[in-house]
């Protein structure tokens, strides 16, 4: 199955989007699937166009992050959205057959542009990104897209748009299909969910002190005032990271018990999770700080990842081009 | 000066297009201006995707229509929008800072879409195309655009688009200056303006024969009902085209007088006319049979210039892409 995926380079990735989307990324690319995964520096502009001083920056820090979370590029595809220039080629043509109204009606469109308030969302850049990621993703004639709920839209915008182009000019494109990853519920250190617009995200780059700084001042139950208070771990954001991290059911159940009956406290609590976080990172962390300090493997990885898509996107324009009877 | 203006392949050219536009282009390459002559074929799609059949054909029509005309590939790039791919690419930075409000507003956009009802104005190609244009006319760093009176809008909005880019990020665009041809009135067949959508355009490619059956049965003066009616070469069509074909000063002072004085008929007049229309065509029409018959010139010529249009266009893209930071 040939998947694809994207993130954009506007912030380190932090754990909700390891859990939320990078750890499903390994599974299908262990699963044996043709993946192609990118960093989509071209919609970093479509809701920041001004300052585009970091785009480069972060989408170092954003390959670091894939090769470290284990995306192989002897396996899959790596690549920089804006080295494939094809990309901008599809969303040219593919915004012919765009109607407007249409775009304006993504639910996204106007949720967005009530919510990100300080930034400069009217643009016809920012109108066309569902049409810039169906090029994205019919390019590679991707059969799935792993993304998150939010997204599932997008997908379906996606499909509409290639079944048009399938039936007004013959049938180059593929349908491609969304895929949920299982829901990992990933609180932020303000038990709201993880963003990093939020300023609650724990990145995957943080070191462990710096972990440990923005876990152990953490709220947890609310209702669990004094330490010999009983607590309840349903309300609390440390036991979901506990679900997350620690693997060892007595240690959970241990847990469990010891909060609802105020055997432990809470920042014994803190400090267990802390153990098990540093058990399961500590191998992601090296291989992180490894990859940071070789800068020219990761621009090597993206060359190389960007060449190959590149052969594929080159192939399907060709493809299109001669579908809609344009060129020489 | 750098000089770069275009013409959509959705029709081959008529006396309209030569009087309006690529006399004033001949003209502005024996200058020795360093001339850019496109076929916006991506253009043809703004307005019309569903029926792309023949725009290769009027692409090959246009080009011959350029050549015959005087445009010489050996002085001006002569070449195929969507051969220069740079152009997807710009449009796509470029539209990152174009308001949809600015878009709209444009009063192209509105008028259009009322006038042109049958057609599908809804898209986001459509609102699009100044966009479009801003990048095609960018990327070459053109210093001047040869335009109608009708595209002044689009070169303000161009210059705007460039002034926008070069604040924010550096300079990179020469702002561009829109250059009015000396304002020729070809009226079409029927009296009205000359246009393919009114059904009353002469081709250049009609032969002889074809001038003379849509020549001939033209209405003229309505005052003069009976040959011995003296008539008004001022409320005539067919006087404006003498001024256009027939140089000869004597000629035309007989005309004029014969006319107010009824001594000619318009039969006599016609006749006249279409003498001069052939002296003066006859050149043109050889010409323009003989690039007819060798269509692999045609595509040599459009395949050569597009290649030298890329180079110049890669070129710029690297310093946009340098401005904005994107990229490796």
């Amino acid at each position: 199955m040939r998947i694809l995926s994207g993130m954009r380079p506007t912030a380190k990735l932090h754990l909700g989007n390891y859990f939320g989307a990078l750890r499903n990324w390994v599974k299908l690319q262990e699963e044996g699937n043709d993946c192609y995964f990118c960093v989509v520096d071209w919609h970093a502009l479509t809701s920041d166009y001004e300052d585009t001083s970091l785009i480069r920056y972060y989408t170092r820090e954003v390959v670091t992050d894939y090769l470290a979370s284990g995306i192989d590029p002897e396996k899959s595809v790596i690549f920089l959205q804006s080295q494939v220039k094809e990309h901008a080629e599809l969303f040219l043509l593919l915004g012919m057959l765009t109607s407007v109204g249409r775009l304006e009606r993504i639910p996204t469109y106007k949720e967005m542009r009530s919510e990100l308030k300080d930034k400069d969302l009217s643009t016809f850049g920012f109108l066309g990104y569902p049409v810039l990621m169906a090029a994205d993703i019919l390019i590679y004639k991707a059969d799935a897209v792993p993304v998150g709920k939010d997204q599932e839209y997008h997908i379906e915008f996606t499909r509409e748009i290639a079944r048009k182009f399938n039936s007004l000019y013959g049938d180059v494109f593929v349908l491609p299909k969304a895929l949920f990853a299982p829901i990992a519920k990933v609180p932020g250190t303000d038990g709201r969910k993880m963003s990093k617009s939020y300023g609650n995200a724990i990145f995957l780059s943080d070191t462990f002190d710096v972990v440990k700084k923005k876990i152990m001042p953490m709220i947890t139950d609310t209702n669990r005032k004094r330490r010999t208070d009983p607590g309840d771990p349903n309300k609390c954001p440390i036991w979901l990271y506990h679900l997350l991290f620690n693997d060892d059911e007595d240690s959970r159940n241990m847990i469990m018990e010891g909060c609802r009956t105020a055997k432990i406290g809470c920042v014994d609590c803190k400090r267990m999770l802390l153990q098990k976080i540093k058990e399961k990172m500590e191998p992601f962390w090296e291989k992180r700080a490894k990859l940071e300090r070789d800068q020219n493997y990761i621009l090597d990885v993206l060359k190389a990842g960007s060449r190959r898509a590149r052969e594929v996107a080159k192939k399907t324009l060709e493809e299109v081009n001669e579908a809609m009877k344009i060129g020489l």
